[in-house]
């Protein structure tokens, strides 16, 4: 390697000083597959959840000498979740804020924890039959819909608390509407530039509210909704400057968000090349490409808000 | 073993008369990625199929003797579907009968084959915006709808072809009107009767035609609306008897289906015991486990039509 | 299509003379998760297993009126796996016969099966230190090992039994040795010739025994050995050609074998063209493809033994 | 929610006086699927790679205007990473410090980077065969080894550079020799005290090098070395104590690495209940259980070495 890179620290020599300590740690139960059905009226709603509780706080000893003595199992954080659910789930953040309000308050020395909610969407199934149905819906029956995965991601620390919402898995393809020229040439280039292509991608969002007292599942539909439509408006000419404007817009839209991050792969979807059959091509013919694929990561944010990595600490990749 | 026990043939004794030859063998290439985008309005349409093509015939001499002389390259199969997509797909069906007439009729020694093809869904972004927008839908942008696959299986054996569609992946989920009681019980049984439970299942169906001159897409949505009415509308006492409702209720509605085979797992909810917490749970919260799960399946069929085991072959597990 | 083409049977006119009836069916419990821990030495052994259990018979009534009476509960079926699982399990092969035999003599109207096992391989820990160790490996400390799943398959049908026995995913590659060239050209075909390339596959394999007094761990054992040193040794012309071998070795080693069947994609490794970087690439860096990919299925056996397609029912897709 | 938890920061009011803008952002290809064979000898050796490289710097034009002028693209960065493989892959983190290096020198406007490796293992094929073997092993014919993936990523700041290696599921079980007791009680608590029990986890372990004059493949082999055996040496009364007792080993005998981080499910075995069969289970058969699962991650580093959080950026989960 080159002699002018530094690792920091600076040495690592041979001889620590210091001692071999724990560092951060959390633990709890992951992927509670929770369904609570409300059955109040005749039309039944059904909430659909994997939820993950992990506890943060002074579990050393558990960890030097195995000693369990403040080691909430994994177990009892799973049946508090299903517990809870029995007084409604209201959204995955309210759900989860609930929970985190209960073991910092319960355990004195449960300090905070992470708790992820993963909402999976049903819709009641269409029917023309008269039996148990209202409105051309059947009421207690159910089709599992959409593609997105609803995502929230609840921290405390003490008495302070972190919302990011979000989603993953949101698949767009624009059929045209997307170019991509310009970009530096050099030895290992060979990419041809093009004025007209498809752009897909699996959109995996996040952002954070900057306060608690949301409308959560209202704002996520709209946060939804401003998504897939700037994705369909903007004209790209990079993924990167469709990223930023879906970004953008959420933010021109919802003061109460105070950054938005996206992972956005390219999902490339190449022009066959027809010209050895004898053929055209004028851009109807795709292979579909699983991998390599382009992997572009970016966050859009206020200039006047501060950072707060605590928000964003264990949310899976880069958003 | 019990020595009742007969296996077929009988003996398997030492010293085989015969020699060892070459069976049943298939070939080609699978998972051909192929999205094809019709733009002759500016309202575009996209088709996203992954399609696996396989030759039968005669191919003896490149597995005795590595002699490729017949073996049509896989690649050349790939490169055939790509090709054949510029004239429009129709329908997963149609498309795998074109590609089943072409291989066999071009090479002598090529006189059947298999042509799977999956079909994904998409959908026009609504939008409330103007831009490249009609009937508030975006023009060429699109996002994955629905969570089932579309499948179609073409098998050819010289002049005759068997065509059987399906699909997978469709998950629905009852609420309530679901029963389970009146098993019979011996030493190992434990599970209690219940008369409320949750009934959810991921629909694996496949039926075959009789006839090829079909309206494929058009049979194909109201077999799946069918489908999802009829999962709604039966009160269950057993999966068993929804799923033959289902098959039942589609062929009185499609004579021009043979028969249906369906492979539905039991996918369990378990009412969570609250009682330990001094709560009751009155059918509202429910943990939904991934394994082991229930696998029921089964074929309705007509009484008067003779089984095709050739239209079934290789089509995978069950149905 | 081509007025040519027929399909079985000739008509599915509109007026179908028979009625609707249940055809072929069977139900259990699938992918019960099972360990068994063998403690009777300091030695630990553990079988770490997927168990599926369907029964066939006469369950007719549950489908068409939703009565239970025969419906031997799929829960039972699980109870009934892991109380079998405490006499040990011996094989895979041998646990699904004994299961089957307590199904089809427990109960009148259950006159068959299918019972599916997946087994995974675990490996004593080597260590240098010498608590609960033996022979440089721990005694009850394990990691997982291997990439393939073996598998096995039973099916009865009255007094009569089928053993399949096979493997999934076990990967291999060659590095050198492969060629591929002498096949036809049309106008679809582009791939170029070579007498130097990668060859990999995932192979399953499934072979059905002629009886049932089988040592099925040492056959396991000796037909795994086999496969990978043909696979190894073959000079391949064609991925044809290999599995040929391979079928053919394990057939002449193995008398008590009567056929086997392969599945086997051949996954792409591209040569990486170097060209436009100015550099040579001598088959040295590959680009490993994940779809599309070829796949190759094939079948070898004896001639003189008869086919008994009730031994391949059910079993997944080619083999 | 409580009126005593805050949100940082304390308003998000409706009016922002500042505007929106880029924040981090990063770009590149993901999963590059490279093969590189070393033919120098006879005995070939091959190295299984999947790296992803993403650039970063000042790319802002891209997103605010669509301008790609500083955007080397996905597809160049594609080309370079199998260009660099010609000259030899030597470890992951070398492959990974020489892409650092390539882009970070030859764009002004590439600041750093993150490049991440994922190796797969292959073996020589064990082979009785004298073709083109040596040693009992065939010369180049490979199957697929170990279950655990090799991992490394590499973070470029500038001129500071940041190594982090590790491994992903590496399954490991103990049939004996762990307990689980003394934990606290409260309402939701239902689980039963254990003195004897089986623990089994899916090893995710990474570690922060202090220097990168490494050798980075005997190192990998000595930390994985060390994990194993201390999982199996731990008689281990919580997972937390046998991750960081694993921890703790691996800082004492390298002092090259500053930190360690875990992730590690629990992967649930519960002694199946024979009671209602007239059975025992001394601890004999269980089931495997899916989800929900325990999670336990933690980080044991050395208390002189000051946090380096750059190294960790975008690593994926905890860990």
């Amino acid at each position: 390697m080159s002699d002018t890179l530094t690792t920091q620290p600076a040495a690592g020599a041979p001889d620590h000083d210091g001692s071999i300590v724990l560092g951060d740690n959390q633990y709890g139960k992951a992927e509670v597959r929770l369904v609570k059905v409300d059955r109040d009226h005749p039309r039944h709603r059904i909430t659909d959840l994997s939820v993950t509780s992990q506890l943060r706080g002074d579990f050393t000893v558990a960890h030097t000498e195995g000693d369990n003595s403040p080691v909430v199992a994994t177990d009892t954080q799973k049946n508090t979740v299903f517990a809870f659910a029995k007084d409604g789930i209201g959204s995955p953040e309210e759900f989860a804020l609930r929970l985190a309000e209960h073991f910092t308050s319960s355990f004195d020395w449960v300090t905070g924890g992470r708790w992820g909610v993963k909402e999976y969407t049903w819709e009641h199934i269409p029917t023309s039959l008269e039996n148990n149905a209202a409105d051309g819906e059947h009421n207690h029956a159910f089709v599992k819909g959409g593609t997105e995965t609803r995502t929230a991601v609840v921290q405390r620390d003490g008495d302070e608390v972190f919302v990011v919402a979000g989603l993953e898995d949101l698949k767009v393809l624009k059929s045209t509407g997307s170019e991509f020229h310009g970009f530096p040439r050099d030895r290992y280039t060979t990419l041809v530039e093009t004025d007209d292509r498809i752009l897909a991608t699996s959109v995996t969002a996040r952002w954070r509210y900057l306060r608690t007292d949301i409308d959560y599942n209202a704002v996520y539909d709209d946060v939804r909704r401003i998504l897939l439509e700037t994705f369909a408006d903007v004209h790209s000419y990079a993924l990167q400057q469709t990223l930023y404007q879906m970004g953008r817009r959420v933010l021109e839209a919802h003061p109460e968000i105070g950054e938005i991050k996206f992972s956005m792969p390219n999902l490339h979807h190449f022009l066959v090349d027809f010209e050895p059959f004898g053929l055209e091509n004028p851009n109807e013919v795709f292979y579909a490409a699983d991998r390599p694929y382009g992997l572009i990561e970016g966050e859009v944010k206020r200039s006047d808000i501060e950072p707060e990595p605590r928000a964003w600490a264990t949310v899976t990749g880069f958003c």
